[in-house]
């Protein structure tokens, strides 16, 4: 049953650097707040970000087999996204893989379970999404699967979608999507640059957010004092 | 229902001083030890602190309605204090609410949920604990409450309380016991300072706890060996 | 029943410093993937590490007297693992005891609780290893053991154990397995460092950990597309 | 610091009753969503339920000292609501205990720890509403609080609030309101068995909830095939 | 954005036959261990089983408008499969709702979060799989999806796979393998029988199950005293 | 590494009949509050509960290799005690493995995990104390140990140790103190018939349990009203 595709259709130069041009979380508005893999994976290290196109695994929780595989199939500028099962206190990836990555160049690494040698990585500065740190180790006796659909995070991934990750956790975007999508988030951060620079000049958020007249709509009572 | 009060009472300028001169540990120990939230609520940041009178908000889960109305009311030096329902998946304060916020010299937010761009408050250095950081987005549907009293992270909120937070944690601190428990927590961490003096200088810290009398008088029994 | 031990069977010299060679996860996998405690016990500061002969206390949850007793009572290099009984909100360690810690020369602290007075114990870098921050109390009440067997976070700790921890988490390392496990910790990091000089120099991972053979023998199938 | 406080006021026979008319979750509804304790808290026995006046009780974690106090002083009919921190693993409530509450004629218990001597409690079916069971004791040293408010399960409570509970957990309500909720309560039942009715009837929910219009009125576009 | 598409792709009357004759959890093994809805997903009753296809859901968090919807649509015998954000204290289904599910001869109900009305919707003895209960109300404000693939406690679903769940919980068999992983699960069954009636008979489980020959290979050491 | 011992010293007869003659937690209380299993390990059933001596399991996560080989060894009467990581979304044990263990004579099963086939295991009546249950398979891959201490719950168990569980949980009782704690446990269970016969006949339970006296003494103050 053990299968493994080597080859994805990924996304061009330009939608990768349209994806990379807006942050996670405007991604995620912008395409009707879905995508947004449970807020518990998160990057190894403060400040660490990632983006480019899934290159998807699916491991048998307790064992790293397949992981091996896709390191040693992935393309540079690939994101490894590995669903293991969930199991926080397993860490299958650590210093030698994570340099083996980039050596490779590949571009980062989402998994469902803990990795190992947290130090190491964060020296190395691979980004890693993860579910923290563990050390308890994996076998390598499963195969399972590279490149077919998977779920990780209670998100649907298809490998080529984009995932694209920063402090505040990874989102997916579908590889039919980035266009619309992107375009859709410039304009929403460049409206919002707009509100903040505002906001910096002594601007009402009421007024700005257009809140005020929307609570009166809505019958929202206002006093002085209780 | 829904009702917004703008005006709280809040402590003094001297009350306030008395408050930021003791950390929120020692406001716990001085109230015996009582006060303290849900420790899962914690700056977004290791070294944030914040300190002021609550202004509080109810949101309805899943909507940051009445925080945006909160941060248009609220005065300079206030902490916003937002029971949202307890989501940790949920980001519905980010950049462009702490921007309004810093404008408005608003001291801080503390909030039962996620908030979002983690990367850009962090820089900004605006003081907010949350449960984490979470990108998922929040609708503006439902009105609320302002300056009702509340229940966050365990414990019941009157607006104008004292909320102080460091890395250990937000406790409150209510406003008619402020003099009288700082005080004894400006003795408490005196009388610490002095212990910690005598451990540095060489004391034995069975003797300066009065732990070994204590213990003796319990009839615990001492052995060299098993 | 209560009953501290004052003196416990320490490791020599050599063997403290063989189990200072290699790291927590290094002898977690060298003595077959056990001993790693709960990954949520994890350092209060990224980069701490800690190495030292177990010094076991078990307190009551919500009291802390036994391990004021234990500081007045380990030796120096002692690491104090402290069975407190789980509980995240509770915070029975601050910064006195950290500093009578220090004045002590005690190595670290491990325990299933948490700790307070985060930012001063990071401070003074003194390695503490606990499930978080938290500010609520504990009483000094309740008699208890020290250097009795105790389980800690899963893992059955005996006094005079290795307790060795870093961003990992923390492993325990059995006095009489510490020769015999370090040594064969030591070879494992030195293959690992020539696998990773290998990577760099443009090594395949697949050959290099003799995966692509394993899985051709378990039958996994390769395609280029889907 | 500690106090108990023997007398509450307590609704009367009439409200009592008009709040025993009503399930818990419609009063809930009736007072605009709002009251109901953290779902964890559930009966120990499928089918058990309870309605009466708080009396509030306020223990330390791992003390049942004031539980006792309150057994002690309680009235018939009362609920004792008991603030215990929210231990999973504490079992301080047993069959003695229920025994003396069965004998003083106490109408249930509600607390946020676990109970122990499940099967004799269930086979007494008296209504005790917990966080499960467990078989860890509990001490019997802290003095605390009866009838000064609490915080249970994220509510804020006073004594003589109702609280009513069954299958789907407990909801308070305020003295003051009991009236007001539980006649708009009562309505709405009488409109859901209508509804009910006339489902059983061959009616059509999306008529009878006026959702097929509401669906349309929100833009919610109808497709035969994907 | 949000759409409903009424008709979907069913399994035959042969199909679900036989999806029908064989457990969940034989389902699970005869498709190499895949397709396990989150455990937490479990019946409000034990004992209730459900078998159908599903027919898919995607509510916002917190509002139940679109479950409604599904419930006017869907074809006696489909089993409404709702992903509704995972909120356990969420109770946005219940005795109404029930009722009207069981006019119209849905086969179940199985969601993410909570639902309320726990005793009569255990009177009715509707097949409900959920979270738990809860009484938490919900709005009926946003539209969403009605027959869209779903992710589902970590499971993609499409319109049309079975769905079939037990005191285990529940799997996911996809439409197009239903004939081949039955009777592959039926032969399981039936060679299990087997096995349960030598075992019954006095036989061997390490024989029968051919566990002595394979603990040998692997080499594993047999001892009678320690 | 993988050993298995099939030898064990059970207790005697009459000390297996003097740990039958008291609850769980009578004998947790008796042995000073220590012994109780996390609670989350509980029957499968409610009401059903087991006593036995220990026949000790360390499975590998995911593997049920041990599990097995252990059903196949142990004597009627034993109860399985199976440590295996933890992992409430497995189920390595169902009806197979149940028939065997009722065909053999076991006295039942705790294991930290979850089980399978909980419709069949409840109508068997074998006594099952686990974590829940789930349906993930487990393979049978990796050999381990019979008979040599665990964890368990976050105890230390030694094979031959009695395990004894009902509704409340399971308790581990070291066999050389089995008769001590024994006939201790009768006494207190003997005291506590007759104070709940004297609240039966109307006692006062301040007075039966010295709680008035005790209030007094550590100063508690009383008053009618607040």
């Amino acid at each position: 049953m053990a299968h493994i595709i080597t080859e994805i259709t990924r996304p061009s130069e330009e939608e990768l650097a349209l994806a990379k041009s807006v942050t996670p979380a405007t991604i995620h508005e912008a395409q009707d707040r879905i995508g947004a893999l449970d807020p518990a994976i998160k990057p190894v290290k403060p400040g660490l970000t990632v983006c480019g196109p899934a290159f998807t695994v699916r491991c048998t929780p307790g064992d790293n087999m397949m992981l091996i595989a896709a390191i040693g199939t992935a393309k540079p500028g690939d994101v490894l996204v590995v669903s293991a099962g969930g199991l926080q206190m397993q860490g299958g990836f650590g210093e030698v893989l994570a340099t083996a990555c980039v050596s490779r160049g590949i571009a980062g690494l989402v998994i469902d379970a803990g990795v190992r040698d947290g130090a190491a990585i964060r020296k190395l500065g691979f980004p890693v999404f993860s579910t923290g740190l563990a050390m308890h180790g994996t076998v390598k006796e499963t195969v399972g699967f590279i490149n077919h659909p998977i779920v990780l995070g209670g998100i649907a991934i298809t490998p080529g979608d984009i995932v694209s990750g920063d402090d505040d956790g990874v989102v997916v975007l579908k590889r039919e999507d980035i266009t619309r999508i992107c375009k859709a988030g410039q304009a929403r951060e460049e409206k919002e640059e707009g509100i903040m620079q505002a906001l910096r000049d002594g601007g009402d958020i009421l007024e700005l957010s257009g809140m005020r007249q929307r609570l009166l709509d809505k019958g929202c009572k206002w006093d002085t004092a209780s």
